[in-house]
C-alpha cells in the first residue's frame, strides 16, 4: 500500500429525527460510502487511487450527503446514490463532477441555496393518489 | 460560516483488543481529536482556519495516531495528545511540525519505522521496581 493519490471523506453524521437541518446519514451518506468503496474496489482504484473514508460532520449540513474529496480541496454536495458512478468515473479520469461540487455560498447556512436539500421523494401509493 | 482554510481528519478506527496492529482509537485519538477541537476553539481557529473532524481507518495504523492535514496532502502519524500545542502553532503559523509528518515508507506496513508505534510507557510503580 501507499498514500493514495486522493481521500473521499464522507459525512456520515446522523442527527435525531426531527432535527430541522438534518444530517447526511439521515440523507443515505452511510449507503454511498459503501457504494463509493465497493466502485472504487471494483475498478481496482482503492489500494493506489482512491481511498474513501467516512468523516464526522463537515459543516455543510444544509447541503449534504456532503463528501470532502482531498487534496483537491473541494466538497460535493447533495449527493445521492444515483451520483457514485459519476464520481468515480471523474476520479478516474482525474476530473470532477461539476454539478456536485459546492460553490463557496452553500458553506454558509445563510446563503446556501436550495437552503435544505430537498427530502428524497417518498414513493407514492395508491392511497396517495386519491 | 465558510469552508475552512484546512481540515484535520484524525482517525478514530478502534479495532478489538488483541489485534496485533491495533488501532488509532487504542493508542488515543478519540482524545487527540478532543483536545484538538478544543485548542483550535480557544484560539479563534475553529469557525474559519482549521475544522477538526474524525475519520475512518486512514490505512496507516502501523503508524498511527494518523491525522490527514487536508488540502495540503499530508499525514501526522505517532500523534500523542502532548503533540496538540505544537499541531496547533503550526497551523496558526501555515507551517507544519516536521517531526510528526509521515515519510513515504510509513505508508507501507512492511517498509514502516518503527513498524508498530512504541506502546505509551505504562506508569512505573513500586510494584514494578522491586
Amino acid at each position: 500500500m501507499a498514500q493514495r493519490r486522493r481521500y473521499l471523506f464522507v459525512c456520515v453524521n446522523r442527527r435525531p429525527d426531527g432535527v430541522p437541518k438534518g444530517s447526511c446519514a439521515q440523507r443515505g451518506s452511510v449507503e454511498i460510502h459503501a457504494a463509493l468503496k465497493a466502485e472504487l474496489a471494483a475498478r481496482g482504484m482503492a489500494k493506489t487511487e482512491v481511498r474513501a473514508c467516512t468523516a464526522s460532520c463537515l459543516d455543510t449540513c444544509w447541503a449534504g450527503p456532503s463528501i470532502a474529496v482531498e487534496p483537491d480541496g473541494y466538497f460535493y454536495g447533495r449527493v445521492t446514490l444515483a451520483d457514485v458512478p459519476a464520481i468515480v468515473d471523474a476520479l478516474a479520469a482525474g476530473s470532477r463532477v461539476e454539478r456536485l461540487v459546492l460553490p463557496p455560498e452553500d458553506f454558509d447556512e445563510k446563503t446556501a441555496h436550495p437552503a435544505l436539500p430537498v427530502p428524497a421523494a417518498a414513493p407514492v401509493t395508491p392511497e396517495d393518489q386519491r
